[in-house]
């Protein structure tokens, strides 16, 4: 089925201008009663039904919304300690390209870097540019939001919808992150929390446990930078609730 | 148990020299009898048991080849198309520190990167040197090793016991990488093909599968970068093969 980029939406309709009018009425030549996509680059799409073209629009009404299987169906977060120099600028790009839901920059108590103010700001706005042009470059329809640079007892507020949250620790040797997968819900969120350079202080991993009800997990014996066991988590993640690979 | 840098080998038996001598004679006061573990940083570890005490050595009797866990059990490696900047070097970096057994630098069709002669071989040894301290880093006892920038026809002399190959290729649909790691064997070595930039050229996919026997499988509706397939894949493979996550 073709996809327009939509020009305007209402409840039961939308409309499509300028090029993307001329493709579907003289290229594609399609007719009232013709079935189309319709998206707008920010979220789901939708199914229409082109009821009338109009000299300046086409106007489709709708008839189902259909969220392409590009996306994730679970919902994955990345919560990763501020890190220095282009660390986390690239947890952003390969994180969207994998399928992250969205990620917060965490003040966390060994993070090197500090961000406050106008410069926590603007930073959030580049990992956002980032994160809009991996989306596009890899087809998703929904941008993974990038969430401003936030303490611990921020988190809950944050991301309310979160109930699930591993932490993966160095500490830890028991619980595989795997096994701790298997026995959450993917239908549920869920939420990664990565230390920053240092890995996370032992108080930290406490906190998450009592206030987060986090599960602290192994990755196994070898140790990964933070960079690294982000994205790792993040694919068996994605890969064990068959949302990649 | 204690580990000590070997300082000599021989079958039966190895010596610890110096500053190891030292730390097992003045510092854990070891006697003939007592158990340690030898290592010499490239490959397995020894289990022996302390011979004979000697002036400037300690002989001990090799009893076994001691495996240490950090490595992962599955040999998986990355051939990898030669990519633009410094793409390759942190798929070294990370790959290492994931588990990689080695990585091939491969020519592929669209590699807009060439690398001849002197150029080839300075970078194949840079990629090592990062191999090495992402080992060291990580505690792996094994560097994986980075192979000579090769053509398609040098691979199956290069990798020998290779004899199961993946392929991630876009125009794959229906063979997921999750159903075909399910379906290849865990005890036998795997390599993962991945492409430059651009991808591999349907005549590269052909091949792979003519004389390699490779599978070419999909890692789901995301069109991930070549680092990022890379990582990906291996990740997915290493942890459903029990060694990550």
């Amino acid at each position: 089925m073709h996809r327009f980029k939509i020009g305007e939406r209402g409840q039961k309709m939308f409309w499509l201008h300028g090029p993307e009018r001329e493709h579907l009425v003289r290229v594609l030549r399609l007719a009232p009663g013709d079935k189309v996509i319709g998206f707008d680059n920010s979220g789901g799409e939708w199914l229409g039904e082109v009821e009338q073209i109009y000299p300046e629009s086409v106007g489709i009404r709708i008839v189902g919304e259909h969220y392409p299987e590009v996306e994730a169906k679970s919902s994955v977060y990345l919560v990763t300690g501020l890190a220095k120099g282009d660390k986390l600028e690239w947890v952003v790009q390969k994180g969207t390209e994998l399928g992250m839901a969205g990620l917060v920059p965490l003040r966390a108590k060994r993070s090197v870097v500090r961000l406050e103010g106008d410069k926590a700001r603007e930073r959030v706005k580049r990992w956002g540019k980032i994160a809009a042009e991996a989306a596009k470059q890899c087809q998703r329809v929904r941008e993974p939001v990038i969430y401003p640079v936030s303490a611990w007892a921020e988190l809950r507020e944050l991301l309310p919808e979160v109930t699930q949250w591993v932490i993966p620790y160095e500490d830890e040797q028991a619980l595989h992150l795997s096994q701790a997968l298997a026995e959450l819900d993917r239908s549920l969120p869920l939420a990664i929390l990565i230390g920053p350079e240092g890995g996370f202080e032992p108080e930290e991993v406490s906190w998450a446990s009592d206030f987060l009800a986090a599960r602290a997990v192994t990755l196994g014996p070898r140790i990964l930078r933070a960079e690294t066991a982000a994205l790792a988590t993040l694919t068996i993640a994605l890969s064990q609730w068959g949302d990649l690979g």
